[in-house]
């Protein structure tokens, strides 16, 4: 199995959301983060005024699929979450060695299986 | 060593923790996180009235451990994180290559040891 | 790629972030957790008084590198985020497969570039 982690921008998730259940995802985590990536000290607005920003308000989301849909739901991550702007976010890949269902005590495919 | 990683209900955590003890655990992360999984759009009473919930409140869990711990702890979460009801979340082992403790410089099964 | 995942006190987040700019990371994420290490059950005196707490706030920083690039990571945050206290926190090395920007679509290594 994998581990689908993206950072993308706020506003961006029911959008991302809506491409993953297109591609099948049933099960997703989402953490609200602090990110810096390549546009630290860019300048922006923020209620009304003008800072020169040092952390931004992102969202991770993490998504743990079978190895043959990692790179479909990589794919609609990366589609939705596009604005062509700097601070779009970042799409990694990491294995899983196992997952279990706690409710039922399924294990690996089954456990996170689309269907 | 190994990563064990845990979505729970919320109100597992005390128990969950307990359980973790009573293994061995002394070190562990928890992270409040948004989740979804096949219970999407399921009705549940929230704050007195009933919502047809998106993402629900759901805590994570991390301890990082020697590989041969990690299955004694990914079974107690199981068991204690277990209502029988949906929603109760699920259990993730990934690889973890190198620890360190900031403090001593220790490394590896020192840094993460139970004793 | 690797990712250098730290859990570190909150108030060495500044001095960790210059010690990280210095050996050249451009991008991290950081999250709020809560944690709890050996010092379980320590007394300590927070907003004036002095509790015996459980779980202690801490800071997750997670930042992923080429190979190549992931001691020098890790070493800097040992070296700016360590008190000599306990509760210096851990740091953690865990495999990355791969890294989209979702901007550019660029992956693998100029993804995650430093340059
Ligand atoms: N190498 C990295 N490790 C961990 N998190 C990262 C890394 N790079 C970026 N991030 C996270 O992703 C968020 C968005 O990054 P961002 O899209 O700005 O990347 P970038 O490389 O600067 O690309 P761009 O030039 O399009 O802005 C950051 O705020 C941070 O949370
Ligand atoms: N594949 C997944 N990847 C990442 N996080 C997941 C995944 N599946 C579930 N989760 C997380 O675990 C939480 C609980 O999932 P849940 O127990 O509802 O799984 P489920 O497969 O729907 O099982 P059940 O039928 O017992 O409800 C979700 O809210 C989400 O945060
Ligand atoms: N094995 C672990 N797995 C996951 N997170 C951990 C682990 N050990 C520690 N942590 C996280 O790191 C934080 C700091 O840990 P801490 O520095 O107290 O480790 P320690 O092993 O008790 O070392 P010390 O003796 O220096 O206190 C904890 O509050 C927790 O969030
Ligand atoms: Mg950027
Ligand atoms: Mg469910
Ligand atoms: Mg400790």
């Amino acid at each position: 199995m994998k581990k689908v982690e993206a950072i993308i921008k706020p506003f961006k998730l029911e959008e991302v959301k809506e491409a993953l259940a297109e591609v099948g995802v049933q099960g997703m985590t989402v953490t609200e983060v602090k990110g810096f990536g390549r546009q630290k000290g860019h300048t922006e607005i923020y209620r009304g005024s003008e800072y020169t920003v040092d952390f931004l308000p992102k969202v991770k989301i993490e998504i743990v699929v079978q190895d043959e849909e990692a790179s479909a739901v990589a794919e609609a991550i990366v589609k939705s979450a596009n604005t062509g702007k700097i601070g779009d976010g970042k799409v990694f890949l990491s294995p899983v060695e196992e997952a279990i269902r706690i409710r039922t005590g399924e294990t690996g495919g089954e456990a996170v299986s689309v269907n």
